[in-house]
């Protein structure tokens, strides 16, 4: 690209304040100030934004941070720290058990029989599963879905370890989309393949792309049905597998891992907090989750959430805008593998009888900004929607009603909006709960940018309620 | 991220046909079937899409492919082939000559003085500079701008390498006007700087990361006025020179460039067509360039809008959307460095008296599908516009007046509406024209959709005309 004759930039609101104010006055609940608060907060965030080398230590010094691990105290205490190191107005943790399941060392799968034999299938345990106490070897049989197994006669499956095959949809333009709809297979699959006598489950892994990487996540088992083992496969590996299928049905394949849940743990949430200036007593929160999954280091998910939550007080602060009202950052224990700090960050909430306006969260992603779902009551929604025209100049407008978030959920009936930050979703699934969830993969300007449309939202919301 | 308890996707119109119905009934320029065969093309693209294919091979077997080089031969006969294979109408060569810079093997910088004795700074020529014959070893005086330098006594200058250090402004949320802004240091720096008698001009690169990457670029001469080298710094190594000469400000630096400008050579616009059913003899053209800079493989710059404008064809073919008006793919050669393949085309056009109605150019990047920016009057922009509603489930639907592109703009005049496909540009700049511009910094999904929200803006130019 070579510099434009005419430069389409220079026809957009973008990055003008006084554009902005023309935007700002089309809306009735804003006022010019607004508009121009707001560019303070995008100012900041791009020339002096934190939220990029507050990430580069977190995820290069720590590292990944599975609920209960060593790492993850690290963390809570890398949280405190930092926050207490940002001047806020209070900065403590909430204890709360934890989950303390652990990998260890043995995780492999091996193919065996007449074809295929001693080819290694890129495998990880599922979170949550039980190890497989030795090897287990058995035959194979492959589904595409939990209905497809149901139907299946009891001794096609008696014996097998089952394989659920069932690619993500790449026909959605919204990756979650697909996540959600193929995750039952992770959810569920071994808890249903154990139900008909099978000694194990195969589960492909949720993938948009094609390549050597198995991505783990939560399974659960079901009360009183038999703990079989689970492992995901990388999506070559589970299309390699289903071709060796293809040639020979009796194939076996041969599964070791060590994996097992310790005793609970007692860890924390770690809470930052600006006092808010007008009305003290009504709180938004906003959040991610410090855990994060073993296998690399959790930038993406969900480091980028918790750096740019910290960094929505930061950029208040630095831009002298202090709330009227009280914002949290909370960095949220346990998302992975139990939500067990949402849930008490909630009953906390509750017990204390405090007055929650809204929480908002970020868990998708440190990508460039689209805007945010808003899961509240359709008078609600639309009064955020108001604000749209004050997002359109930074590309982050797009307010729907949808979905806010898992840690936020617990708060549902407490606050009056629940708020999920959106970005641009079509990279994510491709690292997410793998090794690549790496540093390398965020880039500055796209997290500080996500860090400032989320703190330009609170801003309004600290200033006009709900 | 876990699994969504309300599942946000469920209630955005993306993917959902139906909804897409309802959507276009909201546009009096549409029917129906536009958006269900829109539907189609998403769906070719993200389900059998060759744009990533292609591209791999592309930069993989050939590389870096500056005008006049090998590389480049190699590129038009890759295009020519990969197009004859499509069973397009007809696809065919546009001689063009252009013009042949070699960087050569040498091109290093050192500081030399008190202060960084020996410090290798990171340079690269930057494209079109001469050599420097030997090596220059002289003292630097730092410059914000032309115009700091236009107000400096010659005394300051004479003798000296002008060190333009400008960076791009980070503030501006759009990164391609920041590239606008700061660029005239790397166009007219080495003229202006020896109009007042300096040897030579070192630039800060164009980009808005902080890394060692220096970024190559084009540079002109002015007639009349002596050619004196110029390089690239890194940003990183701009910083450092910035810091060294407020310690020492007689520090001098010593340049070698082995770069030169050898005879023109016979190069080629390549060009595929599909024939319009109803009105062949109108055109329109879809385009990204064919020519890189050398240093990498150039796959956002412009691997990526080569692959797409190719995609787009064979997308209308597979999704059975016979264009009514002729639609032709064309790469063109030497964008980076002279335009004139843009310029032979239209010359071409013209001299054959071709109606052509709208051109569209892919050369922003290979990034996540935003929108569209027109060139063309008031009421050609509205008509484009018109068509909004049918690409907003697509995250595509940023319609809006501006500029359509280098290569295209020849055509300007000839063609009714110039279009430049939009996509996020927050990560362009950190790669753009540096040895990092590679095939792994693509993703799949991204593309893909790239090359479908074009083709489906086509369709709608090949059906309603303009």
């Amino acid at each position: 690209m070579r510099f434009p004759s005419l430069c389409r930039s220079l026809l957009l609101a973008a990055a003008l304040p006084a554009t902005s104010l023309t935007v700002a006055a089309q809306s009735a609940r804003v006022n010019a100030t607004d508009s121009v608060n707001i560019r303070k907060i995008y100012d900041e965030a791009l020339a002096r934004g934190q939220s990029y080398e507050n990430l580069r230590e977190l995820t290069g010094r720590i590292g990944g941070r599975l609920s209960g691990s060593p790492q993850a105290e690290q963390a809570v205490q890398w949280g405190k720290t930092t926050m207490e190191k940002m001047g806020l107005d209070r900065v403590y943790l909430q204890e709360v058990m934890v989950p303390h399941w652990v990998r260890g060392a043995k995780e492999k799968a091996q193919v065996r029989g007449a074809k295929g034999k001693g080819i290694s299938l890129n495998v990880c345990a599922l979170g949550g599963s039980v190890g497989t106490n030795g090897k287990i070897k058995a035959q194979v049989i492959e589904v595409q879905s939990l209905q497809e197994l149901a139907a299946l006669p009891a001794d096609k499956v008696k014996g097998k370890l089952v394989f659920f095959n069932r690619p993500m949809n790449p026909l959605y333009i919204e990756t979650g989309r697909a996540y959600g709809e193929a995750g039952d297979q992770r959810r569920s699959g071994a808890a249903e393949a154990a139900k008909r006598g099978a000694v194990g489950a195969l589960v492909r892994s949720l993938s948009l792309a094609h390549d050597d990487f198995p991505h783990t996540g939560t399974m659960r088992y079901e009360d009183g049905v038999a703990q079989v083992p689970a492992a995901a496969l990388s999506t070559n590996g589970a299309d390699e597998l289903s071709q060796l299928l293809k040639a020979d049905k009796n194939l076996t394949v041969e599964l070791e891992m060590s994996c097992q849940t310790l005793p609970e743990v007692k860890s924390y949430n770690v809470v930052g907090e600006i006092k808010g200036s007008k009305y003290p007593d009504e709180i938004i929160t906003v959040g991610g989750h410090l855990d994060s999954w073993d296998l690399a280091q959790g930038a993406h998910d969900d480091g980028t959430g918790c750096v740019q939550s910290m960094e929505v007080l930061r950029l208040l602060k630095a831009s002298g805008l202090r709330p009227e009202r009280t914002v949290r950052a909370v960095l949220f224990m346990n998302e992975e593998n139990g939500t067990r700090g949402g849930n008490k960050y909630a009953e906390l909430a509750k017990a204390a009888q405090e007055k929650h306006l809204a929480a908002m969260e970020s868990d998708g992603g440190g990508f460039t900004p689209r805007g945010f779902s808003i899961e509240a009551d359709p008078a609600t929604v639309r009064k955020v929607q108001q604000w749209e025209p004050l997002f359109v100049p930074y590309g982050s407008g797009d307010i729907t009603p949808g979905h806010g978030g898992t840690d936020i959920g617990p708060l549902k009936g407490q606050a009056k909006a629940l708020i999920g930050y959106n970005c641009d979703d079509q990279r994510y699934f491709d690292i997410h709960h793998t090794a690549a969830d790496t540093f390398d993969k965020v880039n500055r300007r796209e997290l500080e940018l996500g860090g400032a449309s989320m703190a330009a939202l609170i801003y309004l919301l600290s200033k006009y309620g709900l």
